[in-house]
């Protein structure tokens, strides 16, 4: 085994070794102040700190804007499947959700335990190999919101254009925040849990246009209120302070590489890469279509399931980690997010080059 | 300032140096496996055997019974505030509740947002300066459950004794949880905030016994349903799972200390190290009456504001830091859960009484 192995897990996922590095020194003595970093009361003047240099450097990395709040919660994606609609639907309304995997699918779930999703396009009867385009499907005029999933971790498969609709976007960028440049001003709402593109698990961020804050019923539990967190910069309660701080580090890291811009080039050239290699044979079949391939998870099969078994295990005994398919489509899927390095990519191509010559 | 100072922060605290050393190697590469601990996959054999060491490591030192689940959840305890009546609370149903402070009067709020809080005992009147024994309230005959919090750390009161009712317990354990010994059959459910005694911020223990996972309302959110996570081994989506890790790394050098019961009397001894300074001069007074006082938590005032103020800034430049008591009632605090050692309490009374003698 090699002293690093390249890890192509979908989440959580391989983090800059530098990252890595700094994270161990400050556990154990924060910024040689004679205490871990762990340690560190939330409220003292060292974390807070921390905690505001995360948040300036997402704000200027996604170029947030000033009418947006940026929070760090706890919860995950799943736990802002059910925040979202409690906190943007009133009695009787209803959004509209497209349906392009089991992500979008169990926030559709939780949608319609306290309220009304209008599914405007499901792309499940073809496996979800693709994700719809403007024109393939109609917002319900009625809808508060159009929700989507910009990038479907399971499938392989990502909006390369995000939708067009008077309507205001909410999206789960869960997997592919911080990989590529956009506009936020059309989105009312982005989440993302950080164990994918930017940190740890622990730690899910919130971007919310301010004039949704006070949406909420007044029932709904304090720790559910968007605004409870904003109002209190995320200090509402503990948060989950490591997360946060490794958030922040990846962010520095990131910026320290060219930004977002830097990181979309090499991000595309990364997957080229691996659909180059897919497309140039018959031995490897992708799962997504062309027109809706992810440049963070490149979802693949091989002729026979026993030898995706073989691939994954010899892949993994060069130190080519975590190539297994999900459970629900099985296959193979290299998931190659920002900090994913270029070499394990190069490494895995000449893989499966040979893998084919002595397999085909 | 020293290599490493005394934190007598009352959470995020103090925890293990040997802890903090283990974490760090293992974040840069776990288990010498080519891999950081925060980028395994929380699927992968070797997290699932981080998660299950420590539940088997916190069953073992608690002495949980087999009807109970252990789950690791995220949002602190301020999230189960609500959760609690959201799952055992059925319509038009009540429970009882102790107001000793801030936490159980937060609780309640949450309570009576989704059902009926009935307050059978407060200590508000006398600045939450103790905690009710048993014959001081009545429980509602109506309630499904008696609530409590066992430690009160803003006040520095805790139960010696835990309330004798025929109605099951639940209670809010965060901040004297694995401190002593006790029979958790009494319990329906009890939930602890891992950052004061147990771990860092980021994930929140709960038990609970296991026919109450079937109460919830068919229409709550799946990720506030406790059933979501028994049913999956608090694997139903990404846990936090470097908190978890910490709290198992804790839990084993808690039981290499000698367990619980061994913890419990150092913890009553360094208790009584503070607590027989202030009891011996008219200086330092403690806030909570002394049949209430937190063996966690010891709060106490000095003649004035000012020599309060001097008295935190002088100890913390010594390295004794943390000590200033919460916004809410002021003074001094010193937190001084499982983890902090003993020569910082013995530190720290040499401090009171050199500072005493200077201005006395």
């Amino acid at each position: 085994m090699p002293d690093r192995i390249y890890n192509f897990s979908p989440g959580p996922a391989t983090l800059p070794q530098e990252v890595l590095a700094q994270a161990a020194q400050d556990i154990v003595n924060f910024n040689n102040k004679g205490i871990g970093l762990i340690e560190l009361s939330h409220r003292s003047k060292e974390f807070m700190a921390v905690a505001d240099e995360a948040e300036a450097l997402l704000r200027e990395l996604l170029a947030i804007p000033a009418n947006y709040k940026v929070l760090f919660l706890q919860g995950g994606a799943s736990t802002q499947f059910a925040m979202v609609p409690l906190n943007l639907l009133g009695p009787g309304q209803k959004a509209s959700y497209l349906n392009t995997g089991t992500w979008a699918k169990k926030a559709i779930k939780e949608a319609n335990l306290v309220a009304e999703a209008h599914v405007a396009y499901s792309s499940e009867a073809t496996t979800f190999d693709h994700v719809p385009k403007n024109g393939d499907y109609e917002v319900d005029p009625a809808a508060q919101y159009l929700y989507f999933v910009s990038n479907n971790t399971i499938y392989g498969t990502q909006f390369a254009d995000f939708p067009k609709t008077e309507k205001m976007l909410v999206c789960d960028m869960s997997s592919d925040i911080l990989s590529r440049k956009f506009d936020i001003t059309p989105f009312g709402l982005i989440f993302a849990g950080a164990q994918k593109n930017m940190g740890p698990a622990g730690v899910t961020l919130v971007i919310i246009r301010d004039d949704l804050l006070d949406r909420a019923p007044a029932n709904l539990p304090t720790m559910l209120r968007y605004k409870t967190h904003a109002d209190k910069g995320s200090m509402f309660n503990t948060p989950p302070c490591f997360a946060i701080y490794v958030v922040g580090q990846v962010c520095k890291w990131l910026k320290a590489m060219g930004g977002v811009e830097a990181m979309e080039e090499k991000n595309k050239e990364k997957a080229a890469l691996l659909y180059g290699m897919i497309d140039s044979t018959d031995f490897y079949k992708g799962h997504a279509r062309v027109d809706s391939r992810s440049l963070m998870n490149i979802t693949f099969n091989l002729p026979t399931p026993e030898l995706e078994a073989l691939f994954i295990d010899q892949a993994g005994q060069e130190g080519l980690d975590g190539l297994k398919g999900h459970r629900s489509i099985g296959g193979c899927r290299a998931s190659i997010y920002n900090a994913f390095p270029r070499q394990g990519v190069v490494d895995l191509v000449d893989f499966m080059k040979r893998f084919e010559k002595a397999h085909c």
